[in-house]
């Protein structure tokens, strides 16, 4: 069962130029996304409605999608425009259309009902837009189940296991860490300072801190995707009372878009204000790439044992706190949208 | 479900030489075809009856076929005739056998109940025994449903988009050809004229056509294969009054067997009466060979896409009128197959 | 459903050298085995009680072993040692552990019920500690049911046929062989003799044969592995009156481990008294690990065909006389394995 009513991120939007298609599955529905040659973006059920055929195979005309087989093509609402060779076109002669808006360089998709998919409620993402930060967009495929991913992100105490040969660090700093866990309406934030500490070599390299610094761990989850805000400043300069700009820092955002019930479409960006000098950005572009692909491996291992021993158990720990408030609020989101109606009026 | 009481093509002559074998399956049970070192044809189930070992792992051994783990001997009736150590011979020892015959080059095979079995209701295809004609044999496995491959063959109006780089031609040209479909017993015929035409490149390569031509698309269904014959004479020569042989032609044998409700034996000849001046004849043969490796990709995205979308529907456009009936005559013979007899009687 | 009170064979000793670790999924239940820095052997549960991630992706810390993700530490028991970050350790945080034992440089492991686990009723193989004997432990992996395995090894005459180009010799000798089948509690005993025969070149390198020899083939078999004694000593010299440390021998034990219903762990070891000059124990070696891997293509093929006609029969034939025993054996300890202890007092 997945959750329906939410804005998921289907890509960037340098990942479609005009005339580009791309086919993707979504929530275990095949979708394909489509850029018109006006510059328009379409997102339909990647099934011509004739033989089945996948339209991501075809290739955008004009403003529509056309289907390699027999010709057939099809606009942005799904509506046929043309059947080569037969006209009227039949009435049943279209297919299924998804909202898709694109908003801070990420484009979205709704797989729940059209009628409740409002562009406002899609989450904002600035650090796209500021040009004193710079970033780069990413796509992994993940063979695992995407709240697996969601786990992962929440409990940043796997950063001193898993992370060890690159941004881990001491595993104790983290355990020790101040943290705190709020619940704001569909969000969860998870709060974690570490001050006065030692600065990573990669802090130091990135920002040429000398002394001690004031860090923090930033973690906010909204159905669904993860915004992780991580830096520091020299300590006692005021990192903690909202004054950061003359600090180092890093925002990742991790969207988490189901792609079947055990794979993930991993679609992420990394956003820094280190500046380009030196190519600094790009060393931490590369950093967190490769510290990302080593939750990859976890995240397939774990599911290739939860596959094969599906009546398992799981304990939960301390770390677990933020993880499971975003699977409580998860759940009671999926039970709202999954409640007949009439049973709600009685 | 399959319809099981008509003859397949299970291969060709040339593909088993005396002593050889080839394991096969058709409509979901594997098969053991072979040729004894006296000439005869042998289709057995592909399981030895003692321990499941294919057959067609082990070898003929004069008129009988021996498992090669403890080597049991059957003959082309699936009588075991040795059980090395085990006089006298079990009397559960044997396996099934299917009729097979030889005709026309093709080996055809009967997966249905053996007393309905008649060889004189095989398709015939006299251009494998004619000496102005020349031909070749073809074997590829698709990754699709064969009905998908009858739809495809029975709507030659995709040749404008998937075969645009080879055989295609003008799209409208194809839209506006005068199409015939009619049924005929258990045979389905789509008939196709393109008077006074211009030649595609390969006709005029082939024939030397200089001026317009009278084009015909013939295709012929009947269970479970379809016969494609097409080309060209100049205009007004006589080709729609029955007047070809100075014309150019080619006809396509396209037997189509079901491996598995997903995978099908596509096994195919292409005849042609161009000749063997200067190759042409390869040449054809070999711009068929890529024609048709365009249509597998396109069955096997098809199959992807039905697989994972099963509740998915289809909508029929003008083009389909062909397979319409084929489906329609396929559909009549599988419940006539499988209706109990008793119920008949009422 | 497999035996699950009884030992089977998990490995080699030399396998877990201290510090090391080895995932293995024995009965359908994916195990980590690993020896401590003391020394000492545990076989758990793969799989973290916290969030399911394969204990063997991690590493041996001192006696205990260390979860990849977070940190979580195991002992040889099961219980949860350390979780770094949260004291006290969680109620239920502790992994299920498998009885396991060193024996004969063999590792045993029992998947039943651990109260029932008795180390006396592990079964003895004297050749790994005999200095009259060398000998080379070997791991292969088979797509294919343990069942196919034993029946493979209770019945020798399959010699003559897969193995005609390695041991297998003449087939008529080998169907004409004196056999004796006797069951003695939980054993099957096949004995072979070949009494004057013609010496195998094998044995002639070996043990420098110049004459006929008395052969012997005697196969054993206990739930659920199979040893294989075979050897020759000159003719008329006490082969079969137990004096046989004169002649040539080869004691090859068979462990035949399931891994899931269709795959399993053919974990085995050769050992002969043939000596180590001019290396002839290697080539023993060599040989019959090329014949083993015969074998293995046998039974993977006929796994194939069983998968696909589950509902096939089988014949029994005269030579299966002795795995037609082993299966009334394993299936009458299978029963009184899954009785419910009620319905037996009744």
């Amino acid at each position: 069962m997945f959750l329906r009513n939410v804005w998921y991120v289907a890509g960037f939007s340098a990942d479609l130029q005009p005339g580009q298609r791309l086919g993707r599955t979504f929530l275990g529905e095949p979708v394909v996304l489509f850029r018109t040659v006006g510059g328009n973006l379409g997102a339909l059920q990647d099934r011509c409605c004739h033989r089945a055929m996948p339209l991501s195979e075809g290739h955008v005309a004009g403003e529509s999608i056309r289907c390699c087989y027999h010709g057939l093509e099809f606009d942005t609402r799904g509506t046929c425009t043309r059947v080569p060779g037969d006209e009227p076109i039949p009435r049943l002669a279209f297919v299924r259309s998804y909202p898709i808006v694109e908003r801070d360089h990420v484009i979205w998709i709704w797989m729940g009902a059209a009628a409740a998919a409002d562009p406002a409620s899609i989450p904002r993402h600035p650090w796209h837009q500021d040009p004193k930060w710079t970033w780069n967009p990413v796509y992994y495929h993940i063979d695992a189940s995407w709240d697996l991913l969601v786990d992962n992100l929440m409990d940043l105490t796997h950063l001193a296991y898993v992370h060890a040969g690159t941004i881990g660090g001491n595993a104790e700093m983290h355990f020790r860490a101040q943290t705190q866990v709020v619940r704001e309406g569909n969000k969860v934030k998870v709060t974690r300072h570490m001050p006065n500490s030692i600065a990573p070599r990669t802090y130091a390299d990135a920002a040429g801190f000398t002394g001690r610094i004031d860090r923090w761990q930033e973690i906010e989850f909204e159905p669904v995707l993860v915004r992780v805000n991580t830096g520091a400043c020299e300590a006692g300069t005021g990192a903690y009372e909202g004054s950061r700009e003359h600090g180092f820092a890093m925002v990742v955002l991790h969207g988490v878009t189901p792609e079947t019930d055990r794979t993930t479409h991993y679609i992420w960006s990394i956003a820094t204000n280190a500046g380009t000098d030196r190519g600094i950005d790009q060393v931490v572009f590369e950093q967190v790439a490769a510290t990302i692909r080593e939750d990859q491996a976890v995240l397939e291992a774990q599911q290739r044992r939860i596959s094969d021993t599906p009546s398992g158990k799981f304990v939960d720990l301390r770390g677990d706190v933020g993880s499971h408030h975003a699977r409580r609020l998860l759940r009671a989101l999926l039970e709202a949208e999954t409640k007949p109606a009439d049973v709600a009026l009685e």
